[in-house]
């Protein structure tokens, strides 16, 4: 690594080495390639004379040689222009083939069929991360589907609910990212190759007049860059809100990404639950002692980021003009990779964190007992209300005895002794016995939630899981604390 | 209106009557007393004896009668509480019915509930309008497929296309646009009854512990109101991504009408094509003769604002703690509205615009003619490299011949003198009848623009138009300029 | 209020009326007669002919009449002009004066200064509300000065601090936005009056070209308007870039006030600090005991929205083409407008909360006790240097045992053990007298905490307050919650 | 350059090695040494007697030694510490005073003051950039201050204005940037040294209590690493208010820059202005004679990134809880590199840019000769008005003519008749001779533009760069097109 010069940290500290090479110069040029040879091909395939067996079989041949890039830069600096420079290059490699690569094309075609191609592959790997953390939190989920946990509404306790429940709201964020992506997906297209301005004008020419075969061209090439259609109009480039459909797809995952982080950072407060941690991690180096919730505060820290990428994205689409402007070029150059780049160095926080949580039982046993009696008050009251009093006034008595007993809490440091004062109350006639019944079990207020994580899991996640079964296991969570 | 206190101009000035009514307090706690409608009658089906029949018609009975807001308001200075206000305030309209409205529901339900009724509604206003703009631009580019005008790339001129499919581009757009809509519908559901934290917990007890029932509750009134199913999972609320997927859906049309709108600014700065005008409508107190393309450049600052709109969304998702907290409620009731009401007002104007688009035939072909001979290069190079010239070597020639013409027409304000340096150049062999040819007819350089219209109108545009065709023509598209 | 159209929340629910009013329309259309009047006035005082004392004192008279927004409105129907129409009406309450108003004037001559007239009479409430909440801030923090709290550093629990201490950083924040405020009011100028395009062309007919004249026509109109000067070059409009100041100055608060929200909502969760709650306020329906921090959520809530406005702004300034395109137009009548008022809100809220803070002392020395023993590990560590030990050594050993010892509390449920731990390695010789000593007074490990604030308020807050002691008790804290 | 590895383009296209340098690994360490030399020898000079005069000099001479990279690397596998592990290194160099670097610091003591004074050197080096690129323009507005142009309002042909003055909008953009950066650095104070929670715990242990020794060490400190002062309060860092002030002063260069950008494109549209091209740059492989405005267009490009960056820097601000929290850490140490490389970028070419933009005269005349009639209007109204006419009249019978000429320029593609439809209309009673000589000198229309740039340049430019003379001439404005 370069030490005088500034250096990417989602390059050096964040990302898989497999993502970060497909935003490298090799992979891009190499693509470059692949669309010079599937040009010819399809051009020698719909019988253009220029075009011979042999040099396709040349070019093929090609591929895959060393990129000189010594040469290319020196091109590149006398023509001032980088697709002729590499078809230079590449026409070093091919000497039957050089006046034919590229033919007819205009600099976009490498260009945006190269960025599609990028995006595709990216995607992989992104779908693989996100599989794999699913089925990470579906592990867990399942695990303590059963635990009962004070919930928090307003960042205050409210009714219990259980760990795993509470996990299957950010699988359900998850899935829905995911479908987001598939949904981008299936509109993603090739470009093709349909000439400067999107008119066809160069391919109709060499193929005299030809419109069929210019539209089989366009296609065929597509396929054999392995997309299943191109985009049917375009000015010089594929028009760019299916940038912002992609970019907003991921940061979909920023956002979800987010909500769990900041959660398990509050429940690391709490003391309750916490990332997972290596054996020889410092806390700091004041405080040894402290297990801090850093790959959470790594998460938020690259989640707000990714969230605010779309304007980006969606400013450059709404501001090109006509068949297009260059304005696009420099900020795609740096926000394509940074989109990718940063949704996989945040899956694999979360797919390292969802596979190693620690569960505190007896810390979240502690709270709830000291909260069981305020969460009893909406039972007293369904119990009272079914004994005929009426809703609203029971309700307003409930809740000046609860004020009194949050106040004994907190303001003198005492026991919680809402029930003693329920008793008391007679326009309420409890039962002592009825009371207590009610915070033996902590499990009757948490409702259903265990079998909804349960049913959530098999009718929503199990298929899910299912689908993309080839993607589990495969996905490498290892990260740099 | 009142005089003395801000109003929104998006109200006063620029959206529709039907959408501003949707986000009004009458729709909001009508919704309201629907959704305790549709939870009363689900109690009784599902055999809760507190809630009887005659109870549900007396509260359907009541649906309709004017809503009380004095006496809502007195209770909620009194109660601070919205909810149960409005509860109380319904419940003066049924006397028999008062004690189980709302029964074991928490705010929420009515809440989120509404949120979603009003979102489903006002996206229905939404794609009729986006449908009516589609088939305006339709009918727009079909008529103008074969106009052939100077493309443009880095905004200078560039090959030819033609008007029509300029448009289809702008078309494209909004079909990805439409798309996402339908996606962003497909992915939504009914917050349903879950109880306070989304643990049937309440519901479990009025049911005495009868899961299925409490799932058919659900089910049953999510049904009444109108969806097809409700959130699997939640907490408090349904998981705000959901407003996420709709905002950034919404903000795509934000994306192409800008886009669009500047494309029709610079072309009416060109004077090739212009937006409508009514009859007296003034251009400046100063400058009385121009013709200000207002209406695009409303549109441009509208866009802007919507482009902008999804990250408060998006940050609001991404900071909920846990099973809810409140910091989703002031924004939200500020950028839901503002997220349909821009929307409406961007198609609005698009709507009329693409109604009454203006072109200028005369002064697109000067134009062409103009550029023409530098048009002529690209068919220049491919005749050469057909010839057995080298693409690179010719290249090279016609760009420095093309450089010393165009600095002749800038520097000096002479013609273009291209064709008569190229005849002059023994490299080239170039035959002047064949220049000559190049020029007369500009649909030769357009490549394959008007086909391309014709064939995306029929086949991507039509379907589309087919399965909306009850929208057609059934919006209203007048602005106030 | 329209009960069957939408309402802005922040007008309806959220402001004070004095800044809704700045605003309003009554507010605007009678700066803009403001406007003619001073312009009038400079014109008569530079001697222009057409220009009468009689008229000035005809239009004056008349500047408080009630606008008839009926004529104006009707009269614009028909020219489609908004100023011309109220030049028209203004016109029918000045006979004599009528041929004269906006003499020489753009529209952007009363639209651009109302617009700066708006900003600055806003700012004014803003500072007020900001001076206003520093100042409850000093007096809470000089109250708290000495209670020693946890600090939290990770959200871990960390040396300790004090109340007042964590004070002053909240503090620092808001003067330093007010540092911001002060400097975009010090490059706040009039717009003044300089013509169609800026070039003074129409005053330079009007004065016979005598240039001097014009310049001071745009100064005096300026003062009487109430600013020292005017922007000395402008187009049609003053630059937008300076709207981008304000709002740039203003989001600063949203993010001071959203640390300050969120910290106090967290410290709420912890049970040691609270906002403010009315004596009737309640909780949840469900939950009646529970002190939601409502307020600090719709802070929170509002802010997020605030901090995002300003890339609005920059948008539109960077948009802006030539001497003026009117896409700066509908945007701007929508967030002007909003940047005050949802700063108003915030700082309402926060002025509110700042007046009655709770602080509960005793769950705070509950919170502190169980964690002294950790903190007490840097002193330790400190101590065992001071005796010669090696440090990074002695950071290893403490931190084994500091993570023993937290295991212990977080697995088990039981006491923290760190002492005994420590006092058993022999490596480090502690004495238990020692130990002990450390954690009998807190106050010793929150280090200078205490009279850091005490000279913070004295060195920096004081000065300010005594700046802007006008202000102090002029500003309603009062909200609807 | 790593082909197999992605690589930001800001680095290895956009930017300086200056610049690049400044964010690099050996800036980063280079800098603790300081901040470490600097604590040790305050120590020392407050008598603290661990640290001696010995010890300091020893680490003064090692501090230019090269970085052992992989030690560090090595030791921060072992124990998991970036600062520890380059205390250890450092160590490694200065065997004495290996035992007392760092000595009572916190991790944050060389990160924030290293954060800072990486701000400090690169703001240097981005108010040199942009005080030549206000030199420049300023050249440029001085030669062209009288050569009279269109204006232009909604991007349509306006009252004239001269090409200097249009340059002096842009002026006055950048001297207001130039400003908000000078606030800006008004309010940069060093991190200074405060301890973990910035109490000074662990400093009034070292010191025994002495409180004014801990505040000297902390203003020793800063000054010896070359700021004035330090922040007076602190958490565990400085306040990441002070980072949004810099991202919000630096953004206003990105909205400056891009109206500039977007205005020269459409003047290379236009051709009537165009950025300088080099020798042999090509316009594209298919259109060999274009000269596309590419730098502008990157401009463009890289400026929209800059304006949405200051978000990331805002959410980053509101969302520290207490005395700090890590999710700043990732974010900033992407985007603070980024703010600052990507307005090097822009500035780099906003100089180049404004060194050599080239003017085409004669397309200006011509297209003032085109518009000159209409242009007229505003003149022969103030005629009018000045022969005792009614304002309002004359404007709407100007108008309708002015209406009837531009249809026939459009529609037609003749000549512009408003002069013969003028002279005409007997109820305006114009005369030939007045009518032709309003247009026979242009520069009648632009008023006192010429005066106005030279006042402007005179009054407001020049005192700017007298202040800041040194920078003058020392800028590298090569790019690579």
């Amino acid at each position: 690594m370069e030490k005088d010069v500034y250096q990417d940290p989602l390059v050096s500290r964040y990302t898989d080495k497999e993502m970060q090479k497909i935003f490298s110069e090799n992979f891009k040029f190499r693509a470059w390639r692949m669309c010079w040879i599937a040009l010819a091909e399809a051009q020698m395939e719909l019988g253009l004379k220029q075009v011979t067996k042999e040099m396709v079989e040349e070019l093929k041949k090609a591929a895959e040689e060393e990129i000189d890039y010594k040469i290319a830069e020196e091109k590149e600096k006398e023509i001032r222009h980088d697709v002729m420079s590499h078809v230079y290059e590449f026409g070093l490699h091919c000497p039957k083939a050089k006046g034919i690569i590229h033919l007819g094309a205009t600099s976009q075609f490498v260009g945006d069929n190269t960025d599609l191609i990028q995006m595709r592959e990216a995607l992989e790997i992104i779908k693989k991360d996100l599989v794999n953390t699913i089925n990470n939190l579906a592990k867990f989920a399942d695990k303590y589907k059963s635990l009962v946990t004070l919930g928090y509404t307003h960042s205050q306790p409210a009714q219990p609910t259980t760990i795993g429940k509470r996990v299957t709201l950010y699988i359900q964020d998850l899935l829905m990212d995911l479908k987001q992506i598939e949904f981008a997906e299936s509109m993603m297209k090739a470009r093709g190759e349909k000439g400067t301005v999107g008119t066809q004008a160069s391919y109709l020419e060499l193929f005299n007049g030809d419109y069929e075969k210019t539209k089989q061209l366009d296609l065929l090439v597509s396929r054999k860059l392995g997309f299943k259609d191109s985009f049917s109009v375009s000015g010089q480039t594929y028009t760019r809100k299916f940038d912002t459909i992609i970019a907003k797809a991921l940061s979909g995952i920023g956002e979800s990404a987010n909500k769990f982080a900041v959660d398990l950072r509050l429940m690391s407060t709490f003391k309750i639950m916490e990332e997972p941690f290596e054996e020889n991690q410092t806390g700091s180096s004041a405080m040894a002692y402290k297990r801090n919730p850093m790959r959470c505060e790594r998460m938020t820290s690259l989640c707000r980021k990714l969230i605010n990428l779309p304007i980006d994205f969606s400013h450059t689409h709404a501001n090109q003009w006509f068949e297009r402007t260059l304005d696009d070029s420099a900020i795609r150059r740096i926000i394509l990779p940074q989109l990718f780049l940063l949704t996989n160095a945040i899956l694999k926080l979360y797919q390292n964190i969802s596979e190693g949580m620690i569960v505190f039982d007896e810390q979240i046993k502690k709270y709830l007992r000291e909260e069981l009696p305020f969460m009893a008050t909406e039972s007293i009251l369904m119990e009272l209300v079914k004994n005929g009093k009426d809703r609203q006034e029971m309700h307003q008595i409930i809740k000046e005895h609860s004020f009194e007993a949050a106040k004994t809490v907190k303001l003198e440091g005492k026991a919680n002794d809402l029930f003693e004062r329920l008793l008391k109350d007679t326009r309420l006639q409890l039962d002592k016995e009825f009371l207590n019944s009610l915070i033996e079990k902590p499990e009757r207020f948490a409702g259903a939630a265990a079998i909804q994580t349960e049913e959530y899991l098999k009718n929503e996640v199990e298929p899910i899981l299912v689908k993309y079964s080839d993607f589990i296991g495969k996905s490498d969570s290892e990260i740099r604390v």
